[in-house]
């Protein structure tokens, strides 16, 4: 625990430092961190065949080993990323609010870094050189917790990049890897509470329960998303074709995809056949009610527990409703609030669907898939919050902020 | 546990109920609960002599009582407080940003209510009728928790509030009130996750401290306030010594209070003498580095531990330094992110503290005392964050909402 004692010391001194910098120096040190990890494209390879072949070796699956595996088109793209940061407004600064009180006070409300921002993920060594463009961007240090199967490649992309803030004259503990990849360590880690002022996990429901579990930092929930898609008896039935296959299959491991389609029961009948065919098509297991069944045969039986699930795959769970109103019911009920879409040719639902809804991002005739910081043209992405405090939906550079009053008097008391 | 299951799933009924209301009907159902609370005066007396009578019987100290203490005027003044809050804006359904994609989707940012917040607070009844107040004008459900001193007083409030909401036809289950003082129940409604959506701690730092250490509900922390005034060498000291007298001795049990106090070396000989005799006149203990006991004799020596102390009575610490520098370090060291305070005529050192010292309130030439929802101009204040996320300082009914958005398209999928 010392070891996360001197981590957290170091931060809090590299906030102050990094506090201090102009837009300008940082866009600057985000450049030759980005040239940096093109120029070490090799030793970064070296080290994520290391993981990759002890995370074969140890079975891990396609899909992971995927993740995990860096390319020089990767790296490279790591690289793009760290420029486009680099090309971002600077929410740093800003005004948010001023305002003058009848006692002379003078009060603005400006935005300033957070401080400290921990990030846990899975192994994905792509989000290392990314979770620290965006925290720099901002002023922020970071404290990244990488998934212990890229535990190779994270230093080397730490490294790189330390070298890279040395170069520049800029303290290296802006960015900070805890190496130790013992559990009691992570743990430990949520409760460093006195050096870390945010904790964000990033990855799957199972990461993201054991952080809201054990921190007693504050956290952003993201990313859990069992999103709905209801199609109610005014809807084009073309275009919601169109709509959920996009949905669900355009890509499936992903937050925002489709995993549970309510139908209003008026135009199963013309809907169900088409929309059948269409998921077959694509591989789609159908999980359906009665109802549902009776129009697409191959459809298995759909469970109370088939409702609540994150499928992430080639599965979706279908039920007839015979209302907007039971449609809003059954989301709320199930959903993860991050995204639920409404298809429909009717305003009266629309706007009732919208307002109604409980989720972080609700659609009308659009595909659940927009939910992403980039498809909303904040120009970056830490992730999706799933939760009220702070942050709903997209988070960009500006909800890596806080703000602070700053009050100018000229010796007043209070009476 | 069944007990809170029911609490929560009838307040997650009522969130859905009170979204619904306009700002109209908001304000007259706190009109009516307030002539309610004035007419029900007697009743919630009577039941408040009981709290009294226990409370004194067990030994509460007389702060605490007087706290726990309703009089006529008292409960006027907390019906008052509703009629304040419903003639405040309401931040419900506001549009913060609204932007066109050039895909055609359009996106608004709009503001809604948190859902279900829980509020846990001390034996102050007058919390029962300001926090159902503020939640409700902003659309929330709440569910209290509130100290067990202060039981029977709760529990007529609350029925006093829930009779006038069921006499307007809104849901009574706007508000609730946890009556089992069991401390294992108070811990199992901190993680009521699936049903509220965010918990406010209302109290001294032992709660908080408790809140934090147990809750998976997002918590905003509130209140603990380590403020400081440094006196830099440019200080106009007759204003110094009106400003220190004002934010230490002004009201001492308050978290806004001054607490330590740190004083550039070169005026030390000039404000020192006179400022100990002011101190000295308020009856306000001296604890003092050696510079200080040097120029104020009856100073008692300061500790290390005392840097860290929010005393909230009086007593104050104080420490002599060499430059603005130290004073910032020192105070990013010991403070408690709420408010501090330079006084100087030195304009680059006044920007420099308001820059670098991490506080939620930095002031320049004036009392910390002003950190406050009224004194801000808010028209309320549900409490005074001391963390970086969502909300930082005073809070407002702003603080207690917050956003989703509502994305319209005409078939849009993404590619």
């Amino acid at each position: 625990m010392e070891y996360l004692e001197k981590l957290g010391q170091r931060a809090v001194a590299a906030k102050y430092e990094l506090q201090r910098l102009s837009t300008e120096d940082k866009n600057r040190v985000l450049r030759t961190a980005a040239a940096a990890l093109t120029t070490a494209t090799d030793r970064i390879l070296m080290a994520n065949d290391k993981d990759y072949e002890i995370a074969a070796a140890g079975g891990m699956t396609a899909g992971l080993l995927d993740r995990l595996k860096l390319t020089p088109e990767r790296i490279k793209s790591m690289a793009e990323g760290l420029l486009q940061i680099a090309e971002l407004t600077d929410p740093v600064g800003t005004i948010m609010e001023s305002f003058d009180r009848p006692n002379g006070l003078h009060i603005d409300k400006v935005r300033v870094p957070m401080g400290v921002i921990g990030i846990i993920y899975e192994a994905r060594p792509n989000v290392t050189a990314d979770a620290f463009g965006l925290c720099f961007k901002t002023g922020n240090a970071v404290i990244l917790k990488g998934g212990k199967d890229a535990a190779y490649s994270n230093v080397a992309i730490t490294e790189v990049i330390r070298e890279a803030l040395v170069a520049e004259a800029v303290t290296a503990d802006a960015v900070q890897l805890i190496e130790d990849n013992d559990r009691a360590v992570t743990t430990a880690f949520m409760k460093l509470k006195q050096y870390v002022d945010v904790l964000i996990p990033r990855g799957g429901a199972g990461l993201i329960r054991a952080v809201v579990e054990n921190s007693t930092i504050p956290v952003i929930e993201t990313g859990t998303g069992n999103c709905h898609i209801y199609v109610d008896e005014d809807a084009d039935l073309t275009q919601a074709v169109s709509i959920i296959i996009n949905a669900k299959t355009q890509r499936i491991g992903v937050c925002n995809a489709c995993e549970s389609l309510l139908i209003h029961e008026k135009i199963a009948d013309k809907l169900l056949p088409v929309l059948g065919c269409a998921l077959r098509d694509k591989q789609v297991e159908m999980r359906g009610d009665e109802n549902v069944r009776a129009l697409i045969p191959d459809a298995v039986a759909v469970t109370e527990e088939d409702y609540g699930r994150e499928y992430l795959d080639y599965i979706i769970s279908m039920k007839t409703v015979s209302s907007v109103e039971e449609a809003i019911a059954h989301i709320n009920r199930y959903n993860t609030k991050h995204s639920d879409a409404i298809l429909t040719g009717n305003r009266e639902h629309a706007e009732k669907f919208l307002r109604e809804v409980d989720s972080a991002c609700v659609y009308v005739n659009a595909s659940t898939r927009f939910t992403d910081g980039f498809e909303f043209g904040f120009g970056a992405e830490i992730g999706i919050s799933t939760q009220k405090l702070h942050a709903r939906g997209p988070m960009g550079l500006k909800e890596l902020t806080t703000y602070k009053y700053l009050i100018r008097g000229d010796g007043q008391i209070r009476s």
